[in-house]
């Protein structure tokens, strides 16, 4: 009996299912998410208890406005405006009401911040709660992961370890800690970057959401670009507070910039200067693979792995 | 705390979420799928181990195909043509790659089958396997729950009870006894209605496949059309082999097609005859309620309810 990891499950399914029904321009299987006759944008996403939250991290609504915020990060990475979204909740026959309105509630906010109004669903029973958000957007011209180019240099927004050590706050049972509350309430309440990526069309060769972690979702960019890419550990965005939190927990703050998950910030490429705030992390190369240059000007290859939810037997 | 029926749930998340951002001609919460923008179809399904299925009553190929052709069954309802679907899998940390490889097999079967590349997905953990799939479809004249009229003739394709006399027979354990092969091979290869939805846009005033259930779903079809119904008990198709297995079963044939879900046949209106093969089971009356017209001539309220996974205590 043989357990592959979850990128190879990914790439067998690809390889089984690849969409040869599709039209020439279209995009399938392999991308933050499928790309339908030059307009529509469509992807689907699951936030499982147990997996990818505990109840206690968090109030229902703000984890059901989560699960379809990282729905919607998949829009942003198309540089897609969103249409609209679809919610499947899988809920245990005792839930009251008052949680189910709750995630309701956490929909509702989701839709009405990203505008993109809930226009169907389905609720089902089950052992666990779990949320699975199919979201459609709209873009005559996508951002793909395919595009980057020896040369171009590679940005990110935002911070893309917040959200990493607030959960590392929540894992310890410190969100009540003042130095963690900024960072908890970035794992709480994410943002997706709908108007960055809107704005990127026709700028960035290439771009992805972080939601693996930068390293991991740089390294599936590159390996869809036919490139490499190298980052400067110098450049990272992290300031001296994240770095204190990020001590405070035992953790790596470098690590956690490049390895933390569920940022939902949009790392990219581009042959210019960004046309958005962004924070400058590095340059694409023509030799595969990831590096990382150090503090003294050493590169050496790139060692992080992202989450991987079935080969991590980890904390989460 | 209370627990809510689904169908009180439904109601109450669509008060909630109604889709007030949508363009005039659209359709969002509460009928089959959603409709967007003229030409799209979006819809929803989830199916879940020990709610929808047992792993025993199929091999697992046909459990994902059968996930898959649920899902596409609401694009028959919609009289809409399939794009495309997004497969959301749920999978234990455990589960061996035959298994998984089974799952693509069946999503791959019912994509060649109906026409309907799969485009996307994800995975994710969890302690059951749940498989949830997102349908994507186009039609410029949606079939709706909602337009049917008094004086329609109601219609239903197939044998809706078909498929819920397979699954009492895999409920005790007797798929393998002949008198149950047809009926379990309904359950366990089930096909969405696709050419007889866009057969009938133009034709039906209104259309809806029968999920839960033939009473349920026509109590589905009338209140969104405003209407009642009456059903011909007499006229419902059933043949001696499917009665004869009934019994053996202690099942009665009649509450079997009035109550038995997942046949994922039509259920139509319409004000001429039926331009598909479909047997005539009642008729649409302007008093609300449905009714059954008994073999004396006797009418009264139909009493069956369809499944409702919340509400019910049951054997599934």
């Amino acid at each position: 009996m043989s357990v592959s990891s979850e990128h190879e499950r990914i790439a067998r399914l690809g390889a089984r299912l690849r969409s040869g029904a599709l039209a020439e321009q279209d995009v399938g299987i392999g991308d933050d998410a499928a790309f339908l006759h030059p307009e529509l944008v469509v992807s689907v996403d699951a936030a499982v208890e147990g997996v990818h939250f505990l109840p206690r991290f968090a109030p229902w609504a703000a984890l059901a406005r989560r699960a379809a915020v990282a729905a919607l990060s998949d829009l942003a990475a198309m540089g897609a405006a969103p249409m609209g979204m679809l919610s499947s909740l899988i809920l245990p026959r005792g839930l009251d009401d008052a949680t189910f309105d709750a995630l309701v509630e956490g929909y509702a906010q989701a839709a009405d911040e990203h505008g993109a109004p809930v226009i169907g669903g389905n609720l089902a029973a089950g052992t666990e709660v779990s949320m699975t958000t199919t979201v459609l957007g709209r873009t005559s011209a996508p951002l793909l992961r395919s595009g980057a180019r020896p040369g171009d240099a590679l940005y990110v927004t935002g911070a893309p370890g917040a959200a990493a050590l607030g959960l590392h706050a929540l894992l310890r049972e410190r969100e009540t800690d003042d130095r963690f509350a900024r960072f908890v309430e970035a794992w709480r309440r994410p943002w997706a970057r709908i108007d960055a990526g809107l704005a990127l069309r026709g700028h960035a060769s290439a771009a992805i959401d972080v939601s693996d972690g930068l390293l991991a979702d740089l390294g599936h960019l590159c390996a869809a670009s036919g490139v490499g890419a190298t980052i400067d550990i110098g450049a990272l965005p992290h300031d001296a507070t994240f770095d204190a939190a990020a001590a405070a927990l035992g953790r790596d703050p470098v690590e956690l910039v490049l390895g933390g998950g569920e940022a939902y910030e949009l790392l990219f490429a581009t042959a210019g200067a960004s046309p958005i705030e962004a924070t400058r992390v590095g340059t694409v190369d023509a030799e595969p693979g990831v590096r990382l240059r150090h503090a003294d000007g050493r590169v050496a290859p790139a060692t992080l792995a992202g989450f991987d939810h079935f080969a991590s037997g980890g904390e989460r």
